[in-house]
């Protein structure tokens, strides 16, 4: 499979695109080759597909289920007991549904932490894009359940080699759900098996104070103290950090996500500190979270949204520059999962998408990247290629009537008729 | 004109909505009517028209122009010498831009203060909806300037009757660029003419420190004290506010507009004290401010920015529920302009939009409004009615490539041609 992309606006020049079987050949103007399919990037400009570092992606289905709601009253009343009556098939259209709403807004990869990593990987897989999947950890409720996880776990560990868009992490969702000897256990089985791991950190206020008053020390602290920590710890979230735990987080390595919709929907914290882990040297790569806290999927959104209280916050206009935005959902999120992606330049992964100019949004074009981040979303997004293959076209997507429909049958049935 | 919309959904109900002339006669299920134009409303919300509150329409040539830039640097060397080249030309276009951009993301009127009234006005006829629009006043620099602009102020005021379409305010641009006479002068005019008075009030730090160490009080206070505030003034971003100032702004009745996007990305402050506001009664209408500092003018995007910001900073995620933020850019906008507007009721203005179900981010629909703000974006307003006629149909707007070309050539020629 061969495509050509004609005439597309990279950066400040307008080139042709080779891509031959899943990778980028050729970038430069004039190209001459004979493809299986030929695209007018005319009045296009070519992103790198975005990388959501964090996300639930089943949770499409909770999409405007509960909002406006304390944390605690939502999780304990509206997410637990719901979750409870997930079944496989609502996982899967849930999923589909998430995809579906990923390639519409211009993401190619994410990071899914969520119960049922079967229906998952088979809806990624059918969706076209990448995902990397962890199955849920937790035992805090019964040593059962923790046993049962960790099967599942280790299940979903062997579909590690089963597609090449999918990769498999391990994810403990957060210290307060696991005992100490589960998180151990998904350090060793990630070390084991070259995986990533996929956790919740110091998300709330609440979750600091109690680590303080029960374990004597922060989060972050903890998992240094028991091993955890290292290069391939994801975390979400990292709202309530001290300069020690920044330290901490800077000498292991570790990468972290910023939600910043879902931390200002769910009033976890403005205080995200972009600068000082910048300064640190950490990766930092950018998430949507699940639809049930924040309540989309656009990775477009995310990043205004990311620059813009990294900014009110700091009091600093001049933080997070659309440059450094858009990089945390390209570049850092490419590091963080270890893909040759990220980038539109030979040699890489063919996962990119064609932006639409000819919109109002996008006029006058003084420069593009500050109209994509600042003034459009993930709308403008005409065309998606992942893997090397076309998975949109002229907004035009495989399925896409079926996943409504079959999603929304899904939620009918999960809430009002269980 | 009549035009009978079939099948839509409206709150939670299935019904009809017959318009005839400019308003809406009939809202109820299976309206049997022969009519000029036959909307087909299945799969499609309706909802009022938005309002935006407060804007600098033209601004959209300044679009991605100058970010990531201390208010200072940016205004003086980047806004002002550039606005000093405006012609009425670019200002046409510009305005046909913001036009076509609130258009397809669902504003029907909008609340604008810039340079060059007539062809401003001249834009809004052309496009179809509604402008209420100020001259700006300024004599900080000049008396002449501000006796040329208190001149075009005056011409402007003959538009008032021009078109039903159209409505004038008087624009005074802040306390820092007037003197006290010609915020008298502004205030004496639009009583005298029943206009509404536009302004910016406590946007920054900088403008309160500046008021209390030059006249000895707060912004607020000081137009208190020289007689200005009243139910006909619209006072834009009020993000420094006292418990003073909010006592008399609820004394007198001033209308506030929050500018959630422009405050964040100028790192102008967070803490607009939305719960304070609504406690004391005051109207809070939404804007958009201009596309230099924030850079679009989806009223959807920045009715999601408000409740996000609001939850954030008060760290309470009740706090602008779902329902209240969509008040702010319907009902209370209707009210701060008086227009028997922003609801789809029988007597009201036909100013609404249809808003497309059939996409990812409005499924499942467990709650409307909530998919509507939370989750999508001005993308999903499919056709829009404003006065009684058509302005946008299936996406289709007239006029759009001539708009976006001509736009785009003049911003061209005014920051690289001239």
């Amino acid at each position: 499979m061969s495509i050509l992309i004609n005439n597309v606006l990279l950066n400040h020049e307008i080139v042709d695109i080779l891509i031959e079987g899943n990778k980028i050949v050729k970038v430069e103007k004039n190209i001459d080759a004979v493809v299986d399919t030929l695209i007018d990037g005319t009045d296009k400009a070519v992103i790198p597909g975005l990388i959501n570092a964090h996300t639930h992606a089943a949770m499409t289905l909770f999409r405007g289920f509960a909002d406006d709601m304390k944390l605690e009253a939502w999780l304990s009343e509206k997410i637990w007991p719901n979750e409870a009556n997930l079944t496989e098939e609502y996982v899967y259209w849930g999923t589909r549904l998430a995809c579906l709403e990923m390639i519409k807004s211009g993401t190619t990869l994410f990071h899914d932490m969520y119960w049922h990593t079967d229906p998952t990987i088979q809806a990624v897989i059918d969706s076209g894009i990448r995902g990397v999947i962890s199955s849920v950890l937790f035992d805090s409720s019964s040593e059962e359940q923790g046993a049962a996880l960790r099967q599942v776990a280790l299940e979903t560990l062997k579909k590690q080699h089963l597609n090449n868009r999918i990769q498999i992490s391990i994810g403990p969702h957060a210290i307060y759900t696991n005992s100490r000897s589960m998180l151990q256990w998904a350090k060793k089985t990630a070390d084991e098996n070259n995986l990533l791991i996929h956790i919740h950190l110091s998300e709330t206020k609440t979750e600091v104070e109690n680590a303080k008053s029960l374990l004597g020390c922060t989060p972050v602290e903890y998992l240094e103290k028991i091993g955890i920590l290292g290069e391939n710890v994801v975390a979400a979230h990292c709202v309530w950090l001290t300069d020690h735990d920044l330290e901490l987080l800077a000498k292991r390595d570790v990468k972290v996500v910023h939600n910043p919709a879902s931390n200002m929907k769910l009033s976890s914290g403005i205080s995200f500190r972009y600068n000082d882990l910048k300064a640190a040297g950490l990766t930092i790569g950018l998430g949507t979270d699940g639809c049930s806290s924040s309540n989309n999927l656009d990775m477009i959104e995310a990043m205004k949204l990311a620059s813009l209280l990294s900014k009110a916050s700091s009091e600093d206009p001049t933080s997070m520059s659309v440059q450094e935005t858009m990089n945390l959902a390209t570049v850092n999120g490419a590091k963080i999962f270890n893909i040759n992606a990220g980038r539109v330049e030979v040699g890489c992964l063919a996962d990119l998408c064609l932006v639409d100019l000819k919109r109002p949004d996008m006029v006058p074009n003084h420069n593009f990247l500050s109209n994509l981040i600042y003034s459009s979303n993930g709308s403008c997004v005409d065309t998606m290629i992942c893997d090397g293959q076309v998975v949109m076209d002229h907004r035009q997507v495989k399925d896409e009537q079926q996943i409504l429909e079959q999603a929304a049958l899904c939620a009918e049935k999960l809430f009002y008729k269980s």
